[in-house]
């Protein structure tokens, strides 16, 4: 069993690309996860209904366009929210996302994360350290990422020959 | 009995003043309306309840920041919306409510109209234009709304002096 | 004889891959519809002949830069003109376009949808649900259309294997 | 008789502060003018009329929101039309009507200056421009004005005391 | 003793008004908290020091201009960092303060709520959320305080004349 | 002998494409022009000289970036000068250009036109329209390109079967 | 005598409060400075002269609307020169300005700080710190005013009450 | 031993092609330099521990994104650092990076040049002008390198066949 369970949804099956890496970074965490294509205004009943199956630490949504699928979810729950806004629309690379998404009114937060692929990986991190407080096990594991992410750094310096 | 009924939903209370233009056309076209506050996010269950009551030819829908209240309207029903956008919060004059209004995903449409009070009355023309086509009484109506516009500028430039 | 009848009006030959979408959905929804290319400024004369044939139930006008045309329209006509706003210009992904369209004066609205193709789609299911109101049998059609998209992703669902 | 005679078209009579600049620069070079309040959406015939007395040497435009009044004009006339966007709706302190006025299609330009009152003096500098070719007078009109613009800067710095 | 402990700082001591409603929440949540003015630029070892106090179970972090204040100690703690984007500079309402706020790189994310005011209180709420995980009494009040935003708009609506 | 001589001005080699559409319209018109490659910042001696040799009736003055070329030709000269914004950057699709063109302050006016290619033609059009007050024969040629885009627009109608 | 010699740019008489902490930093520092208000367009003779006296160390140039002043000055010296974009046109809190100064083409920088008067501030620590290379001395007055910006952060930190 | 020593810091070994013409320029006017790839947030004792190797004359940093790493720099020292925005994310050709830089608060000024590529070059030249300062041997090279900007721009005219 996993280090708690995150569900990952999606405006539209073509924002698929756009969530690899959140995967890879939940699976690397030993996160548990689950990838559903539901859209807040095409299937508001089918969102309903998943919602109420409370099983998930967190939810972390993903959506172009005025990209309410992060708002509507958190309206209708109390766990945390991430939203990822994504740049499918030709308008401005996603400022049309970022602004529906972050720009919630007091009361109901939506945790955004950076627009397009990058928030993706971003969104699972952030998934790992919203859970690293109820399973502290996550903080060694986020030690060991940033680690990595320094030795990544740390090694394109040597090959560097500028 | 009025030619139509039209739904006026407001995001927050804090709202009222934009709608003052709407509400004043939709009097004068006699058109019935009434207004609601209802929050897509703060009270869903609410938005649900009222929009089984299905007696509304149109709904508008107006609202600042992640200006959802259109969209999810839209999502739960076959009618038309009008949306307009509110320059609520500090952020680029209601950019933010503007894009999350208009750039709906396909399949849901927000019949958008201008920033701020001037889409308050906008939307009220706009709920007169459409709902002529069920009650042709308002066709005259509008006539005569804009040849009041017209004389009205007619007499500015009588009184220009320049 | 179709539900109701709608004029598709382009600034611009190049502009019809945009409209696509829009005539697809009018068909299937059974609504008669008329594509001309009119441009506001280069053939004032012809708007103005177009519109006196006033056998329309509503207008669609997709335009991209100053997309002056639906709110041109809309000055000569008393029925609903819908406005695309097209990102056909080099800035900023259509925001010339949609700001051009949508920020209309107060009282001669254009009901503005989403930027683009999606809002050729768009177009023409707020149309259905104008024409609604007149052609009741729309309404069902509308809840069809609405059917099939939560089908498709159910569907995408049930394909998903991440 | 003046040294040309110079349209300045409004879309609106609050609209006036914008062109007192404007106004002044022109009676400042003896230039003829005549401001008039034409709507290009709620007085369509007004200015089809207007337009019909061919006795301007060319028009300058002033409108704020979905700013059309310019384009509409210089697709009804073969002179120069120069546009003022004005920041009068809440959006973008005026992006929404420079960019209606100056993303004009290939074949109708406008040529539009600065936003707000900057552009009323600037509309007339270019006039007075436009108009030296025909009225070579206007030339050492020209150099006067940029004279006294350079004294009074010079004037500034003797009386700076940082 | 509370649930759950909360960091909030802020860029600078004029911020403090945006942070009331955000310390007006979390009072009423019960979560402890503690406020510090510490410059990301300015005071870079202040916030080295404070942050080696690893006893907050997450922290928030206000700024505006190029707020870099919530990417620095994102940098620098394994917990998770919610941003508020502050509408302080004078350009495009706080948008500079969005971007540096929401755009982090892969890796590093900062949950990023509302711009101003509406983020303080939605910073605070999202903090609850998160702690909901580690301490399960705030579930209950998330409920109560969504209860109440529920009465408050039927208690508005029920004040409405209009 | 042309009617009416035209200097064109680009800021780089580099940005010659962009005025294809402009040298075509123009000799069209039967205008002479000369095209010369000369940056504001580059070669601010060669523009001194080059601006000494007084004989255009007017200038256009094309750039990218922070394109000064077009402001700072019209600080030394007093004719009309016509700027066209290019979208070589890539910042926001020629923003950039087109603020640093149009929004000249008081005094010093730049006859901004559309940003790119159509800004090109739109140009030569617009030279074309003031040059005409001193050679009235380009009245009937700016007729007859009138014509001929309402022409190519009926023609492309004839050809439409959607 | 003071530790380098600074010119201080202004575009208008009306800008001078924007530099009011450039002027005070400056002191602060011992460096000499000298305002002056030279417009790039309406005093390019008098900019050209000024620039001959090539006895300073660097140029701080402040503009607003289509900022040319820095890059102007930029392209006729070869020492640095520091641009502060300033928010006095409508449009868009200064992005106007910002864009005209910093994008300069390849080949002639401007250092450009931040908009409106925290770019006054910047720009004269800048200053100093581009000094610092020619007049150590400054290295310790350097330290000394991050020192006090440290120490009024810490006692901001002790009167706090919240 | 080279006029001067510059360090040259990235964001991402991804952003290497960026800075090509800033090594080229640097290179071209016999100035030392060196490339570090340094993460402001995923490296920050990396960062730490490289800044404190005193023997740099100025920095450069370039980054994309929410580009905090010249801000971080400019906290840690008291040298110059020249900023390089990178249009590296989707969101709107690098607006982000470019505001995350410029924009800094009061006392810690970061030397911002153009985004994306022209930057690279730009922030080259910029370093030889700010070390001219104490390397007066740069002045007579930053005189060739206007040169031959100047040569290359008269060579074009030569070629030029419109």
């Amino acid at each position: 069993m996993g280090l708690g369970k995150v569900s990952i949804l999606l405006g539209s099956k073509s924002d698929l690309p756009y969530i690899e890496g959140c995967v890879k970074v939940l699976k690397e965490f030993g996160i548990d996860y689950e990838v559903k294509i539901i859209s807040a205004h095409r299937t508001p009943e089918l969102l309903e209904e998943f919602l109420k199956r409370e099983d998930f630490d967190l939810y972390i949504a993903a959506a172009g366009y005025a990209a309410h699928l992060p708002g509507v979810v958190a309206s209708k729950t109390l766990k945390p929210v991430i939203g990822i806004p994504l740049d499918t629309s030709p308008l401005m690379g996603g400022l049309d996302a970022l602004l529906s998404i972050v720009q919630m009114p007091p009361g109901i937060p939506v945790a955004t994360v950076t627009v397009g692929k990058a928030g993706g990986t971003n969104a699972a991190v952030l998934a790992a350290q919203i859970l690293s407080l109820k399973y502290p096990e996550l903080v060694s594991k986020l030690q060991e990422y940033r680690q990595k992410m320094k030795e990544k750094i740390i090694k394109a310096n040597e090959e560097l020959n500028f």
